[in-house]
């Protein structure tokens, strides 16, 4: 009863989603920040086995998941020592790296566009993933309203790197029947009818788009809070800055409007009406690492007219949050898989991500969304099955 | 289809509900911070009617409730003129008033305790209120495990202001049939096992203890966001000061106790485990006035053993929140009798209180809580109503 | 004993300005906000008159600034009668307006630029300005390393409106003998060689520049505090937003950058070496109006290796502030004059400026910068003062 | 050149001191938060040598301070191995340990008060220490208005421990010719005019009372920043709490007063007016540790009336902060000693303390007080020192 479990994107993300899982099954720490580390899946934490890396990133390629882990954590971090058997591999560049200063080479730069596609598939046959998860470094994509167009873009290679591993994912799933994709980036892909569709018929299930942690989730529940007490939100700002290398992209407008437009639609879901909002990734500043600064403000009006303030600030480790439900992303996928749903599940979005698909589907609050997760897989805290035993 | 109302206590929350329903009779203000304001309810907030209110305060009792909010609301604020119409009686002070250095004097202290009863209920026979509401300065009382120890306390005058009141509401219940009681300061009745009994056998419907607003409601769905997420809370830091009667008395130890009791007990039920937790009301200054100031830091551990913090500082004016979520207890109080609701109903109070009664019911978020109220009255938003005519 | 005083732009500023200095004088307001107003000045608060003011603003041009006041105030504030008597005339406009949204036109739109210095020279004769305060919209400017640069670009009109000013001041100055020209926005003049000498020598008194208010003077005042104990600060962030008209400019990146250079070289002033810095007006949002928001957080070394966390919010009026400040620069301002100080005052833009010129100036903590201001005009507390007498 | 110096008290404060200067002479770490590192002073970090430690903790007298420290700092702190050749002594009790729940025992508990000022006494001239810092947990203390009082008191033995220390002290320097005490803790020593008295005749030099670290210099520099610009500070609040024995110690009553002495009699000093304040020690919450969080929420008005709100929130090492002041103090007292002056130094403690002696001192801003001490000393950064060379 093992997970195979493929990685796209070599960082900050990939490095404690591959520690921390050996750590846990060393029982070295425990499963906090996994949403349904307390319920009873069908598959454990400790089934989940990270089979194959990639990046394209040439000071990260050809090294082990161990010498990164022991790069990005520091001399002093224990790091285990299973992370040597996973090697990162060439993957997808297309434009995924402008601008970002960093030496890379795609494999579609290596042996041209059609050779990649025929290389990365082939591999993945070898690897037999159960699993893919997409955490390379935001990248602008577009929305394909269709499958003609979504098919066209992909055959001349005009599309995002998160959109050709996407495809090779369907190419995976139509070969070796089934295989769950999961976007935890904003590049649209569940939110992406064109391509949804594509990987729908070859038999992927899809989660995304834009894994829902540090303050948006935080938001959307503050929001839901305001909103049931009918309370008026006059305006809500804020502000994100981190010094990883996503905050570093997001300086770039192209990619920071891909956050943007997820988190201001946000609002009036959940609201219901339109809020004055100013909701983006900031800025960058290195020496605050993967731990984010968030700074949020909300005026809003009360009964008879009197005005409240709130104000939070937050310091976040972006990537443990984020590794920490791809644990359970990775188990329901593989779940979704054996069930047979194919395409995407809009309540296992609803909770795990900002903008969750398909294209045109509500947020809501998480809170709310967590019980409608729980009742769509018919999930029962751990505690409880043991009593029924 | 008039909800005729008694306020109990005749300070800043009542000011606010009456100044503010005739505001929302005359549309000078939306109604915001009325929770079910957007929901189709039986009774409108324009069938809310003042009817009586009641004060130890000799610089209070026998004034207008027009000329208390002048007081209260400063010279610029526009006081409707109906509330010239309601008139400030005498009430029960037992000790509600000791150490707050002002000139009180109670029926009690002026006809004795029996003679107070029966003026009290013979007032409530000739006003008929549908709804008596308690917002006195929060008092030191204790619970009552069982009819006979109540009784002996009430007959014995050996009680709170509090008490007395929901006596007389219990003899006026059985004289006439049926009223509701909503307790919205922390003495407790909806808590208080001898006492509710006594009630409901006399036909009241009984809402308490203590109005969830400020920022208890507020930690609470905070505190079930952390725990949706399996974070492990480290600790809670929730400071409070503000500037009104209510924090005045809070600096007197056993008043304050009534309130850390109630808030500390909400952080177990939530997150299914002991957090070390720091809340309380924290002091007096009397430039805050009624915007309280609220300070809360929280630590917790995500993924793979890194430590998030959080930090929420908020203004909040106390009295307008509590005036509005008693736009809707009154309605509901007034429904909940129509259908023959004694006692005391949780699906209210889990929502609506900060110690959700009856004794030993468990706090949960705010947010799950108000799905299952909508779901017990059967609430269907607005628009939705309207849509389906 | 008068001060006779020009406002060039008609915002927030010069409202607030007019305004407070009227209701001044009338002992409507306390001096609050004025940093020397328990000081000795030979001038007096109620000395300052308003004797004409300009814009742009096709929507300004023509009006009083009575108009004006309650047009920005809203219509419960009390605008002073006087503001009646002070008309919008219409200024110079260059690339001012540019993005702004504004239907806007210049007496160089409407005349040409030789024809628009020679009318404003003739107006500001007829005036008879003792100080001049520029506090149009920030617009981008460059420095002129000489007077032979300075004066081709001038001659040419190819210079910002800010730049225009200051020459049409020394046109003036030259005329009538010495003014005082304030510089209260980030387009250099003070900093600005070639432009300053020729102001200097033609008799102008110059203060800039951009006015200190805000967080940048606090943020300051905690860099010294920090220093003094030699704390190694790690980072510091600082996010600005605000609703008005500067911060709508100033999402135009070439604004952005007038305010970025002033903040952040103030930083290595005050502590001796390269802090990672992010400090900058980072948004726009209407209903923040002139009270912007402003969140910072800096991380430090203590003792023996440990960190601390600071985190700052406020909510701060922009341009009461300004015009607070301005009260004092006025004064100083005709000071200087009559005591012949020619050029700039570095004294004055060591505590009053975030920018302080002449150019290469170094910033200082605002605190230690208070106490050299005090001397060099050898001020005394006014009860002091009073003693002496 | 050695400063030899004698620890009173063996906790957080001198864990950390003696842990960083061995750090410190070992180049492991950087002077940080030694606020005179970078100035050129007779003595360096690296002549300070702790010769003795005193306590009354059962659970720590005996032991050396390598193993305390190796308790209090965690198992992976490297703990210099110095710190095994520095035992801890049995010091004097008095009531200073009552109601914190440890196993104590004074030398006064064993030998009878008498036989411990003697035997105290015989130890120090052993010891031969040249400073003494008191860093006990903060007790109650009175003042003594004159040295009859306070020798008769002194003399029947009805003092705090600090007094007892202090008045040893006394004795030794008498003996011996000179020594400097620095009491860090409020209990009033420099601000005891019969105990200083008493000392400055013995020939000590008295630095006190109560290290200026944390929140409440910051706060003083707030306070001068909102002063110098004359806003009206409408009220300030400041909540505190950590983890420490002091935080401990402080949640009764009779100490907790000791510290809110201190605090709130600074505000005024620095504004001039008196200010609605609540500052004050709150609370008591062990998983804070060492590391305090400080709440503080300032309301002002500005120009034209218009009011302004900021809020500081902070995470700060208690410990470390004060360990790194006394590293200067320690230099600091002893060259004082060298100069012949005697009884308290006023330079000093305005910087350096909370409530700076002689009784009646005024509190200053520190950032000012600052300036006032390099000149005192004479001090000059070390690099210009060399530049001058």
């Amino acid at each position: 009863m093992v997970i195979r479990v493929l990685l796209l994107g070599s960082g900050y993300v990939t490095t404690h989603l591959a520690t921390g899982l050996e750590r846990l099954k060393k029982k070295l720490i425990e499963p906090y920040g996994i949403p349904l580390a307390k319920y009873k899946l069908p598959y454990g934490l400790e089934d989940i086995e990270v089979v194959g890396a990639y990046d394209v990133d040439d000071s990260k390629v050809g090294k082990t998941l161990y010498e990164i882990a022991r790069e990005v954590m520091g001399g002093e971090y224990p790091v285990p020592e299973e992370l040597k058997y996973v090697m990162v591999r060439r993957g997808v560049r297309r434009n995924s790296t402008d601008g970002l200063g960093i030496h890379a080479q795609g494999l579609d730069d290596v042996m041209g566009y059609e050779g990649c596609l025929e290389a990365l598939l082939k591999e993945w046959i070898d690897l037999r993933p159960d699993v893919i998860v997409n955490v390379i470094t935001t990248e602008h994509g577009e929305e394909y309203d269709d499958v003609a167009t979504a098919m066209n873009r992909l055959k001349e290679g005009d599309v995002p790197a998160t959109h050709v591993y996407a495809y090779v994912a369907a190419l995976y799933a139509k070969a070796r029947g089934g295989v769950a994709f999961i976007n935890a980036i904003p590049t649209p892909v569940a939110n992406n009818p064109g391509l949804l569709k594509i990987m729908e018929d070859s038999g992927v299930t899809v989660f995304g788009d834009d894994g829902a942690t540090g303050a948006t989730p935080l938001t959307a529940d503050l929001l839901e809070h305001l909103t049931q007490r009918n309370r008026l939100i006059e305006f809500i700002v804020q502000f994100n800055i981190g010094g990883n290398t996503d905050f570093q992209a997001l300086t770039r407008e192209d990619r920071n409007q891909m956050k943007e437009l997820t988190k201001t639609s946000m609002v009036k879901d959940i609201t219901g009406y339109e809020v004055p909002t100013y909701i983006r990734p900031t800025g960058y500043l290195e020496p605050l690492g993967d731990k984010k600064y968030v700074a949020m403000h909300i005026e809003y009006l009360s009964f008879n007219g009197f005005r409240d303030s709130i104000y939070v600030n937050a310091r976040i480790n972006d990537s443990p949050a984020l590794a920490g439900i791809l644990c359970d992303l990775i188990r329901l996928g593989k779940i979704s898989v054996e069930r047979g749903w194919k395409g995407t599940v809009y309540e296992v979005n609803a909770f795990f991500m900002k903008r969750p698909g398909p294209r045109g589907s509500p947020n809501t609050a998480k809170i709310k969304a967590y019980y409608q997760l729980l009742n769509k897989f018919g999930l029962l805290p751990l505690h409880k099955v043991r009593t029924m035993v």
